[in-house]
């Protein structure tokens, strides 16, 4: 048998994604100040998923959930990370992003690209049950991460209560079960001095 | 509403296996001198059955394996890595990773534990279709990464093609398509003289 051009094309894009593992993110790793790179947050994002499923507001495809996150970040190959506190820059689905989707989602298949891309554009619109309940497990790891870190990037120039109440309330649009936990966070860290009030 | 005993042993559970991004591989990643840690091996084989799920010998469930994929290594949280060539250590559900098994997935609330638990021991025993899918990307990737390493853990004292050959069929059982690849990298580290005749 002749090795396929299709396999060879899906080939391709396992060695290509392999550089997300050198994308690093503001946040470090819980109770640590390693940062952590795109594809460890990936991970743990899917697990999330996997175990939170049931907090979810209306049921989800679980499957499509765990795709979603494990996909979000591979644009960053080419347009990197961009802190969520950032006040200069765009966050989503800058034109940067959509070039860096169609290159390396565009070494798959055809098909098979195209079906990723469309999975990463439902994330990034965050207008389904999916998304919304993906989006609420990208919000809520940082939290998690930050409060376990005497707040690690809240400590950062110009973060503050609000803003960080502003940004992490998508996850009651995923989840109000998880929301209420995470307005717990939120003020406990005010509480505890690692949250500026204003 | 009183955040419940549940919601928190599945928060205690997601930060406790934060500690699987530090527990190194042997493996390198692709074109790299760096190892790879656990979480971004589990995330690559994640991506890896996605896209190459069509070659299953047999159709599977991909949730259920990417679940494999995603909790295969947690136990080395407790068990550590073991390098598939070495000869003087088990390799596979030792006592020390049915232990960890039962210390970390028992921190989730019980019915979810046991599920995960059952999950891991279904791609330990590598009977079932998904099992022996999950089982070939586990095999695969660190192919893929040696191919382009010059070798990578190849070179390691006394690994040679017959080894790395009977490592490698398991493969055939998840996917006779993948394993008819992996022999071509297989035989094309000899010709190219970074995989040992003997």
């Amino acid at each position: 048998m002749t090795l396929s051009d299709k396999l060879l094309k899906q080939i391709e894009f396992i060695k290509e994604i392999d550089k997300i593992k050198y994308v690093q993110r503001k946040t470090k790793l819980f109770n640590s100040d390693r940062p952590e790179n795109d594809a460890e947050h990936s991970w743990h994002l899917a697990l999330m998923a996997i175990v939170l499923s049931e907090y979810a507001n209306e049921p989800v495809d679980l499957l499509k959930v765990v795709k979603m996150v494990l996909i979000h970040d591979i644009v960053e190959i080419d347009a990197g990370d961009t802190f969520i506190y950032d006040t200069e820059k765009n966050h989503s689905n800058t034109k940067a992003e959509r070039l860096a989707a169609q290159r390396i989602f565009g070494i798959l298949p055809k098909k098979q690209g195209e079906e990723l891309i469309a999975i990463w554009e439902e994330f990034e619109a965050g207008q389904t049950p999916e998304a919304q309940f993906a989006r609420a497990m990208d919000r809520l790891e940082p939290l998690l991460q930050n409060s376990s870190n005497n707040g690690g990037t809240w400590n950062e120039p110009g973060v503050n209560y609000k803003q960080v109440y502003a940004k992490k309330s998508v996850i009651k649009d995923g989840s109000t079960v998880l929301w209420e936990y995470a307005e717990k966070l939120i003020d406990a860290g005010v509480v505890l001095g690692i949250l500026k009030k204003d």
